[in-house]
């Protein structure tokens, strides 16, 4: 269904008087951007794209008249949050207009249990106001919490921090409600509420236009950081797996992380880290703080730090632990060594200690371990966001293989579609639910591959290129 | 190391002016007992046993100077709080003194996620301050919660409503400080933590006097009671195994009770069920009803009752749903079939479903199927609670071994020792805190075959009859 769109700028900017729009080339370039560079394969892919034009709405009025006249004019949309993604979530492969949604980030209304907020709010600052509302905050939320969006979370995420108690986005829910604007000649605006939230949660924005969330929340607590050292990573790795199962010590984020990655690439804490030792980056509710230290003794844990008793010295420039985790070890690592890039596996249950050992055994130093450990219907796996040490993207196709090979499945994130990152298959729920409210194909274009190639075979091996993409590159 | 009790309850007495004593027989019989009758078996064992006289101490130091009084003339002492246990946990198998806690009732602080409180408060009072300091309560509790004292609850109790988040009361974590009181010629009061918690928890009372307990908080939800019905036993049981798998969904109860055990014994809700319809009793966090719903609709479930929704008429007279559940289930069958008992079975994951699928299989509705979901080290596992249409005991031996030989071990709840209700085996733990802080052996006589016959073997199938109870029987 892929196609050509007119694209008629002029139409389009005639019919949105009143709302403000940006075409200064740099300016466009860098909101037509997110983190796909932390990928050498997207960034050799995606790195000349850019917008036409960027389109900011006040509110949810100017959304529905943003995609009328876009629909009238046949300009792609490309929705976008913070900009905080990885894989080119936000990244406009045909041009158009980029919909940033930044000014749509009021908090409206918190209950017990329940935050309603526009798409835009960016997530620590939900978590600010529900905390002093009512000592509440969102059940995970990413490690870029200070800069990304909650629509850009729940359209481009998974999980994150909290994912250990609460398992990922896509669970059931996780998220509660969602407001969409279609994309049709008379736009529509849709709440989406129990099975009918898997059409638009992690759909890059393809189904619609976010512009309100509902999500729930849990009790907020002075969460202890916390980092743990061990001389063997695999030592590491058994210690944060009983940890993930205790059940009845409450913790917000369970992150292994193999030597020497913690002392090179953690800069700010590297006095306090061996360069032999493996880091366990942890968040500890106060009321589990004795139990969890009784924990750690027995398994011969060093408390390398913990922010609630450290110095005033020792404190000063330390991020909060959860910048250490998820991607935020990609990103300083990156800053260290900028050949350096990562993979994400899932290591599923029963059996998620040994393939995790069979990788170390033959990866070695070339792809460091780091682990997310996250519930996972309803049992404690470990999610990998292993570095890789690049050198050809022959290397990294054969990595990932390899895991393949070992029944660790790689959610891509070397690849812009969703399919390609995901499940690698059509979902047919989405696709469904885009031929109603996308007909014409202006959401984001070439992320759905099932949208764009029906016949696409993911069997192929090859990488899916999107038309549009090729021809403007 | 079983002796006999010097008893010496006039010196005793002497030594305990201004504590309050009563000694009128019927009152001091009913303050020994609990509700050991659900057990033919404890029945008929138990049935006799009664303190010589029951104190009832106003705070810490009045249980101090009881202590140091029963260490001088030899009284046995059985600390009892609500006495809504189920195993004799409270009966004074040497007579002595009953040690009535029920006066140590205080709240003492509510901090975020902790709360401390004497031994006695009962456990929805505590529930009802905590909600109204800061919307928090207790992560679980029995069934009994508006009788059972949280210090009882802890010595005598494994887990309850909430353990399907939670996990059970011997999880790390699940009780932050046990304050107790020894039985030494100069009793001390300890304060424990960690590990150290295992010498105290779940032990009857027989390693040291509690008297105040530092338990973890959670969010307090106006949670949703409702009843789900099913045409088939194994399709409920499935059903809640998934829903205890749906980690988005936050439930604090999820029990499954074959039919036509809810039609025929839960009296109050029997116009809302078929006799064919087994149930699964549950409660919903408010935030995740919407998610709930779609849930249960998929899997085909009837909604019987949903108390958010139910009109005044209907809810009149309904007690809460966590009343059908745990040993409220036995409770309200024996009401309407004095002949029912029960047992306390433990289906380990991964095979539970099939575990509960054989006996169910074996045995029909001579053991009809009562369960309840819960997390056990980081897994979801199902207690059984199953009731047993009784016959003879030699038979109930027979139902006990036919489960275990299949992999079900049964807590046997028709003895009333630690050990045979327990692991089958001595806790070196416990045993070793007792000799330090109980050396005459005085508290809660009977209860404890490592201290009263060391060289017990468990592997005898034979019942362990304590030498103090033949004699008095």
């Amino acid at each position: 269904m892929a196609h050509q769109f007119k694209n008629d700028l002029a139409g389009f900017k005639a019919d949105l008087e009143g709302i403000a729009i940006e075409e200064n080339p740099a300016l466009v370039k860098q909101k037509s951007r997110d983190f796909f560079w932390y990928s050498p394969v997207l960034k050799r892919q995606l790195d000349h794209v850019t917008a036409d034009l960027i389109v900011t709405p006040k509110d949810e009025a100017e959304v529905v008249r943003i995609m009328k006249a876009a629909f009238a004019h046949d300009v792609p949309i490309t929705a976008r949050g913070g900009g905080t993604g990885n894989y080119g979530q936000a990244m406009p492969l045909s041009g158009g207009a980029v919909l940033n949604l930044a000014e749509l980030n009021k908090v409206k209304s918190i209950t017990p249990g329940s935050v309603v907020a526009e798409t835009g709010a960016i997530v620590a600052q939900i978590d600010k106001e529900t905390r002093a509302h009512s000592q509440q905050e969102l059940r995970m939320h990413p490690s870029t919490a200070n800069t990304a969006s909650i629509g850009g979370f729940v359209a481009g995420g998974s999980g994150g921090v909290g994912s250990i108690r609460w398992g990922g986005l896509r669970n059931l829910g996780n998220v509660i409600r969602l407001r969409v604007v279609t994309a049709e000649a008379e736009p529509r605006t849709l709440d989406l509420t129990g099975w009918d939230l898997h059409k638009a949660v992690h759909a890059y924005g393809t189904n619609g236009v976010i512009t309100e969330v509902e999500m729930p929340l849990t009790a907020a607590y002075d969460w202890v950081d916390v980092l743990v050292g061990f001389d063997d990573w695999m030592t590491a790795v058994r210690y944060a797996d009983e940890l993930a199962h205790a059940d009845g010590l409450l913790l917000k984020e369970i992150a292994p992380i193999a030597a020497p990655v913690p002392h090179d690439y953690f800069l700010r804490h590297q006095k306090f880290i061996r360069r032999e030792q493996s880091v366990v980056v942890l968040m500890v509710a106060p009321q589990s703080m004795d139990a969890f230290l009784a924990f750690t003794q027995r398994a011969k844990g060093e408390v390398l730090i913990r922010y609630d008793q450290a110095s005033p010295a020792d404190l000063k420039g330390l991020p909060p632990a959860f910048e250490l985790c998820w991607n935020h070890t990609t990103l300083r690592a990156l800053r260290v060594d900028p050949s350096i890039t990562y993979l994400q596996t899932l290591y599923s249950p029963p059996d998620h200690i040994e393939k995790i050992e069979t990788m170390t055994r033959i990866f070695g130093d070339e792809v460091p371990g780091h682990l997310e450990f996250n519930r996972f219907d309803g049992r404690i796996a470990a999610s990998g966001l292993s570095l890789v040490r690049f050198t050809t993207e022959a290397r990294l196709e054969e990595i990932i293989r390899i895991h393949e090979d070992h029944g660790c499945p790689i959610f891509n994130p070397h690849r812009y579609t969703l399919e390609e990152g995901g499940m690698k298959q059509t979902d047919e729920i989405q696709l469904a639910f885009k031929k109603e409210v996308d007909p014409k194909g202006l959401l984001n274009p070439g992320k759905m591959i099932a949208w764009e190639d029906p016949n696409y075979d993911y069997r192929s091996q090859k990488t899916y290129l999107f038309p549009g993409l090729q021809q403007a590159s």
